[in-house]
């Protein structure tokens, strides 16, 4: 008998707070994106579709429920149209669950989201580095007249990390501006993720922040983001390059750009659920040796 | 700082199950459906679209979470495609209720899950009466080779109460047989709400089971449905119709069809909405006088 | 043979600016959106779209390339998820059309833009007053925790303009509190355009800021809005209700709202050009005499 | 056991051809379509979803099954981008039927179909009149630079049968200079069915053509189809005028511009459809008599 | 000129009963389906989409109608919500089909189907053996409280044939219990095709049936099913994969999970129906030797 | 401040007439589709998703607006439903760009419109041949009863040009009949793009109309299209070959068939926009050496 209140959390994410090492939280913000918004609704959407996907991994052989400690926070209560204050939002929870001693895994929203977390981690880790998989660069300076945007915040991270601390991956798309300035930088790896194990092994030591802009995918095999990108990496090949990076000391993290009002088929929520589940065993199974 | 446990609850209705004299459940079970189904995410998504809809209504002036007392029990666990098994659930679901002098009021899926309810609720209140909006009668005894379907649910009523219990008000489809059938056992008025008040007057002191199927909205409001039929009713009748019906004594009650799959733009989600917030502040105003 | 590069206006809207009384121009935002975004692609769409949606009016026996002087200034640029900025780049553009003499006419995006507009406005006419139509009272003082947002800009407007010049009509949605600060600072007239008859009347010799948004029309007529609201009016009554405001003394004037991608079907956006026909030709038509 | 082939026939029009009085036929053309294409699937769609409407009346109390008897011939052969050979296959297909005394009434298609039949009709009755429902005119004598289009069709009836032979109903939109053109040549009655009835009597001995648009019927009820225009009829004052008009001597008719992929929700499929079965019923009932 | 009845039969398949070796059935079940149904439309609706895919092989260089004796019986009528008689109806045909010596080739609907025709095929040939390729293991013992789903069916498959006889191929899903037992009692090889060619040769001389559920290929390729699962096979490997079974000794065969409502472009009947082509060209083609 | 009428052009395409080599135009025309219609569309719609498109191509390190002179001509104004008209407007157009020694370069449309352009450049180069990219052989002699169809192009085009001049890629449909007469009168090449380089090197110094229709690619990738066929190329191989393609000495091209109410997502849109970007770079470059 159902005599208590509804609960919904994201796919087998059912630990207490206390309990977790790891916590998830939506980040429902899209105002900056500049062709077709809704990835605000992307950690709902998540959360509303988990109950039809499996908590095991036939890849790994493990189970969300038994082989992780991950609470579901739900979606940060942010100021759409207010850019200023919603980054402010996630830097202060970011900052709460870092003092708490648990890894922040922000799933947004658009890409700005990022800084807001960012911002809180490194704090904590000065020595910060970042790795970023996406199709765009998103190096900009400045984009729609506003200095803080999707299409700009790696730029506003590099403001905060300075050079040689960006390793982006599978870039297919920029301006020739940004991508110039980028080639001073940051490191671009285009097109795909040859050479992530000879940089997964530079940055063995390191506290990693990890953004995985999930337009980085086909549209093909993920029409539901606001700027698809045709020529993408294939869902295997995004899998396990998550799986490897997971490896390496990830001190804060985050998924962003699923857009469910592009996603008609739904097969975008799937993939983005998928990937969680991966990502989360990967990450989990690690902390645990 | 959001540390507990995501709730979801459908639009404020969020007092305690002992605090409350309604109790909201669905029932998300469609495998009779015989045209479109998509009805068993119809109280999933009304909760997940909540958010958007005032709880205050303009044309009472009064607001839900002032005014009412009425907890979520969120979704059943029901049996797709095992029919005995799902009405069994919901039958025990609401004779529990009953007990505990809660009004159940049930969210469909589709138009059988009805009988379950009426079955708990008769069994409480043997002089019940039901009265029914509808675009279709759903009078036969039989339909697709068995008895137990959305197309025969009032037949199986009448099985329970027997002759002139059932009220039909807006029926505009049926075939020949069911209609001729119906013109013996059950009080059907064709097309609109005219005799409706004179039906009220009728069952004053009656114990009633008050059922709406919200295909009987015209389809142009209301094109999230499996079995759309052209020449419904408008919003605002259904509206006062049913604020109307609220002033009965009425035991349990439900709305059903929803199918939020048919609903593309979203406005019949909508719609649901709003004649729930509309009915529940209508039955709580009169509950409380 | 097409030799000059490819020119869109607005439906019928060709004149050059010199010899235009009115000017139209998209105001492409929608960030603030608390529900579903899409309203930036309004005016674009519009224009798009424009091809098919003939140029006479059979209701006016009128015709928009015979009969009005319009010039239409394609979409301003604005800066997505930057509030501040976007406001003050709609004044600015608002402000330069009423030192020309012009008549400006924006087209949102969502109703936040009407600020930047009637700030303007305001300026050249100290005396000013709004009628406004909408399903939604638009009159918090904070909405998500910021006070610029489509959800307050009537309290906004009401900050630049004080008691008694503010006349909303057809309002159907607000919570209770916003609703109970209306009563004392602006004139509300619920559900219908009853009355507005006798407004005019009173506002005969004022400069009027006639703003429109198109989710005032019922969902079944115009479901590609962000927030639909049931019970709405119909296309006849919203169509003769904006050509009786036309003859008033307008002097600023938008129509807001419309979201292309909620618009499945298309119906909505040949709506919102049929009513800006309409509105065209009753503007110009009156200037003329 | 189903071990003959299977067969589809449009809703319950399962008669043989040579026991049938009237006979069904689809024209799939929309190759003239100036905005949005798709007539092509409407016969096809409306047999495909005919399983789910009911064959019986509530309204007339009679069935179709029982009531009429209806041949449905399935699908023209018709030439995609080639207009003369496409009417050609109409006309002589009518013609067949008129020779063997059975009543054509097609499905279209976009409207220019209704030619070929009609010059099939009037070739057998010289005196016949038109009665033609439409949201448009039809009247222009040429469009996008070729004579035979949607947009010119009663233009085109108008050379076979010359002037006070076209009563047009419901009529709200059109370019000036055909509407100016239709004053003198045709009987126009602008935006709904007012002097239906006294055309009726004038016409009541006369051999009539009657072609139902069905975009005549406002969008919000009908958003399936290639041009909607706002402010259209309702399915209930369609459906008394068209068993109105079906007490005249029918010699010929059609349905047309349904267009399936532009009804998302398919409600447009089910309003043609019980319009089907009600104007059936109504022709079939007065021929009886 | 068209004056029989309509007949719709699936690509190419156009043979009298009498004179088929091949009898294709639809199966328009999907009662238990548990996360998004209508998989009832999949036959319907690749019926209704066969005019455009030639009959033509390119890969096999034969043609439908030339090189095969297939027979279309339309589809069962099943009892939706009634899975113990849907099963039965299915089963009856299936051992109809057997006497009449026709290989039955169902088309579900949703995979439970498969378990009325094994059965019938298994009394027939007792030491059938199953070739399953799927997405999804479908293995569990129960499923939301009932042993018939399409999540236990080759569970509900092995009572009837007990260990060592179905071989599953490119299972990527499951849940930990059940893949555990599949280890003991099935075999399944995951992800791909890799060892196909071996158990084939296995298989050489045994009775087959051969299930595939169109879920095994990537959602990239075939979105419209109900249960999308990222990281499937190409629809060339499904092609190739198919035809090498088609080598043995098939007595019984389905292809189900086609969901036309989750098939927005329609893409997904497409990659159906050419796959059902090769299939069948390869089935014939094989028989004919 | 926009004070000149709104021009829109394709990506990047922002020379005047006088100063580019390459022209770009519409052929908006779609009425011999034969099953879903809709590529009258594209280049409009091409030119409205311009505007989030980068000019930069990473795989190039090239950019439209500084590596190009490309005019985009807008859309033509085409004959719907005539198709001899439509024929000749567009071999007029295509004959005064070569007149003005630009290279025409049209946007389909259906296949057909190919047909007026090679009519006006084989006047021009009597030695004309063509590099033919399609899922389908398009070579029958009639299709639906008339010689001019999506279906017949090429055939057409060997009516023009004879034996020895067609070069078909990557083709993957046809019926037996036309696929047999072009092994007698074209080179084909199936399924993929294997040879291409030797048929390059063939061609190297003769006159090329290059056409590339868009369903070469797979529906995966490029769903947005009327007829969809399985198996098709990817994003990445198309690119590259027309990258090679490009070297040639192209005198005239176009790229046809995507058809954007068949793109839900609006995937296909942007891969249709990446491609030309890619292509227009390549064929510049070239020329520029």
């Amino acid at each position: 008998m159902k005599l208590n209140k509804n609960i919904e959390t994201i796919l087998g994410c059912e630990k207490e707070y206390t309990d977790a090492d790891i916590v998830i939280f939506g980040a429902p913000f899209d105002s900056t994106a500049s062709y077709r918004p809704g990835t605000r609704f992307a950690s709902k959407t998540m959360r509303s579709e988990s109950y039809n996907m499996e908590t095991y991994s036939p890849y790994l052989e493990l189970d969300l429920e038994e082989d992780t400690a991950v609470f579901d926070a739900g979606e940060l209560d942010l100021s759409l149209g207010n850019t200023p204050k919603t980054l402010e939002t996630i830097y202060d929870f970011s900052k709460k669950l870092l003092e708490d001693k648990k890894l922040p895994f922000m799933i947004g929203g658009e890409h700005l989201v990022t800084y807001g977390s960012v911002k809180a981690v490194a704090e904590k880790y000065p020595d910060l580095h970042i790795i970023h998989f996406d199709a765009h660069a998103d190096l900009r300076d400045e984009f729609l007249g506003t200095p803080f945007s999707h299409a700009t915040v790696l730029h506003r991270c590099h403001d905060l990390l300075g050079d040689g601390r960006i390793f982006q991956f599978a870039i297919r798309s920029g301006e020739k501006a940004e991508l110039n300035w980028g080639k001073k930088h940051v490191f671009t790896h285009m097109f795909d993720f040859a050479n992530l194990d000879k940089i997964i092994k530079e940055l063995e030591n390191k506290p990693i922040y990890f953004t995985v802009d999930l337009d980085v995918l086909d549209p093909a095999v993920f029409p539901g983001t606001g700027t698809p990108e045709a020529g993408g990496v294939s869902f295997n090949e995004l899998r396990l390059a998550m799986q490897a990076v997971a490896k390496l000391n990830i001190v804060g993290t985050d998924m962003v750009e699923l857009s469910p009002p592009c996603d008609l088929s739904g097969m975008s929520t799937t993939v983005a659920l998928k990937l969680l589940r991966e990502y989360l065993l990967a990450l989990s199974h690690k902390n645990k040796k």
